[in-house]
């Protein structure tokens, strides 16, 4: 029986969670919209799922603005972003007197080792004339973006910084506290539109403590299946359309505040708020084996613990290989949605200064709450002997 | 025990997709683009589910485009026309010989009795000053928007028709086909881009044939929640890419060949795979009851046989006030993402040439394949005893 060591891609579900799915399908089938019983139920369901998404990332309900996922709520944050600040441009044209700051294109600075929900809407609104756009390198020692390189990436028309609280390959856990304070006070002092701010938690929740409040984020993206929940996201927005703009990308039969119409996925909400009421969440430990290059190993940042990326040195060892030779474990060389190029080393890790040679051989391995010590012993055993297989035959 | 005949709002799930949908959450977890065995069920299982769909519009696997919902495939449609429009348009101006037809601002055409996920999209392209746009009214003898009406609508820049395929409040087909065919022979002598068609089949599917290749449209919307299938959608091209332009809204991790990318939602898809295998549509008649205005009698357009829109006539029996008396009816007063509005009477039927005061009383019954000829009895007695109880109070 294998052991999957891939929980960073996608996480199973624990039967409880799949018993309020399951009981929302057959009792709360009703449209949230309609007035009678099976939509109040349906209703009910999600309003206290959106209480429990809240608690859990440190908002109120009203923040809650569901997604049919991540990529979504990314692709929502950026596009906000960019409206935003082009509707303020359109005003201040109007009115000569006040120019906010809005001049020439909106600029955005996230980093270079973001998820592709970040990264390709950002060079597409670049590629399309709609937004100029930084990616601050992740430093080559502790693979983390440093507060300062973000600050000095700054222009008087940057209306957004996005940067992931955890990688997804590394599990490095990045400064967004610090970014956030550094903006807030330069935001005060700037007489153009403020600097809005977003985190993708999308790899965080679940494996560290999250609180938007405390991050002092506008906007923080919440994937379900990354935390034992079933596949619908959630947007975090501190106080949207009041505090903090959000611009819906989608128009319809205004559900959600018509932030994001569209009839509620109530059965996969559901599940949402099971696990963030219930709190199903990780195991945490590092992996440990021999003849290894630590991937993950910096010692100056804070890493995931529940991610591990390691490369076992050797001219016939590349990831790919080791990986269908494994008997047992299951896991990958890197992001989920990157696996039909898995021959090629992971550009995250080239970002954050492992050699191509290296990280050709890259394993991802993510340990989740179904994970045993017994579980780690066996993969490294398990690894240990496709090693030898390996260097034998070639 | 109440009687639901809001089937056009959502529909129940039967206890077999719920078994397919449990099942996929709890064999089928792994993200479908991992390599190993937990993604590779959830890929399979994607990929039959693509096939039933396809299967069931009369399309070809390659041609469905799994979406969140019927709100996101509307929009995508919407916004796919404009931009292609605008990129044949950058074309033309770098290429001065070859103007393409593409001046000015896009225009698109269609009903002014569309869902609202057609509708909103469309006025905000407008008042974005994105694009033109043509509210072709319905006739007010047959509730059907009219093919000469919607051809002498048609501009040199018209990009996009979009017609839904039955309306959702009056249940009334509409001539789809024969719109395609004129505007194909048409496409044919323009020099112009040709003129994309769009209907959107949420509130056909299920209840008539529909077959998007004898339609001849370009893209048909798929609406599971409203034919026993969960919450997914999907959208039927006609060779996306290719023989027919597709502009993705969102960009990531690219799944569904990049056209929407984000970690697909199998349980989702599983469910509406099965529906669409094994055909758990509608129980489809007519309900009659006495004196009374059928909204939705139109002698010469063909009407959905399940829908079936009525106001009983006088001045205490408004729409909501009659289904707030009624002890066992569930059903609605128009869609049900209206249903906050419920006190004004619906603007479809307005359009339709429903007199003001006969539309507030209007009740909209929507069968499905859950009712039985007892339970239209009873709704029939059950609005019979309310009315008169109605009248005495006041």
């Amino acid at each position: 029986n294998r052991i999957y060591m891939d929980y960073n891609a996608t996480t199973p579900l624990e039967p409880e969670v799949i018993q309020a799915i399951t009981e929302a399908l057959r009792d709360a089938w009703g449209n949230p919209s309609s007035n009678y019983i099976a939509g109040a139920k349906a209703k009910a369901i999600i309003s206290r799922s959106r209480e429990n998404v809240a608690r859990m990332v440190g908002g109120k309900a009203e923040d809650i603005i569901f997604t049919s996922g991540g990529t979504e709520a990314n692709n929502l944050v950026l596009q906000t972003a960019v409206e935003y600040f082009r509707r303020n441009q359109r005003a201040a044209e109007r009115d000569e007197g006040n120019h906010n700051g809005c001049t020439g294109l909106p600029h955005i600075i996230t980093s270079n080792v973001e998820h592709d929900s970040v990264k390709l809407p950002a060079e597409h609104l670049q590629r399309d004339g709609k937004a100029e756009v930084t990616f601050v390198p992740v430093s080559k020692v502790t693979a983390c973006v440093e507060v300062e390189d973000i600050i000095a990436a700054v222009r008087p028309n940057t209306c957004l910084i996005s940067v992931m609280l955890a990688n997804n390959e590394t599990g490095v856990i990045m400064p967004v506290q610090e970014i956030c304070q550094r903006i807030k006070s330069l935001n005060k002092q700037r007489e153009q539109l403020r600097i809005l701010l977003h985190t993708d938690a999308a790899q965080a929740l679940g494996k560290i403590r999250v609180d938007a409040c405390e991050l002092g984020v506008d906007y923080l993206t919440i994937v379900g299946h990354k935390f034992y929940a079933p596949r619908i996201g959630a947007l975090y927005v501190n106080g949207p359309g009041a505090r903090t703009p959000l611009c819906p990308m989608l128009f319809g039969g205004g559900q959600e505040r018509n932030f994001r119409p569209g009839t509620e996925n109530t059965p996969m909400i559901a599940g949402l708020g099971k696990v963030c009421a219930t709190g199903i969440f990780t195991r945490n430990f590092y992996l440990l084996t021999d003849k290894i290059h630590f991937n993950s190993h910096y010692p100056s940042s804070d890493i995931l613990p529940n991610t591990c990326n390691v490369s076992i040195l050797g001219p016939t060892l590349q990831g790919w290989r080791v990986l269908s030779s494994c008997t047992r474990l299951l896991a990958s060389v890197g992001a989920a949605c990157h696996s039909d190029s898995e021959n090629r080393p992971s550009h995250i890790l080239l970002s954050c200064g492992v050699p191509t040679e290296v990280a050709g051989n890259a394993l991802r391995l993510s340990v989740g709450r179904g994970t045993t010590k017994e579980d780690v012993d066996a993969v490294v055993e398990d690894l240990r002997k496709t090693v030898q297989l390996l260097e034998e035959i070639n």
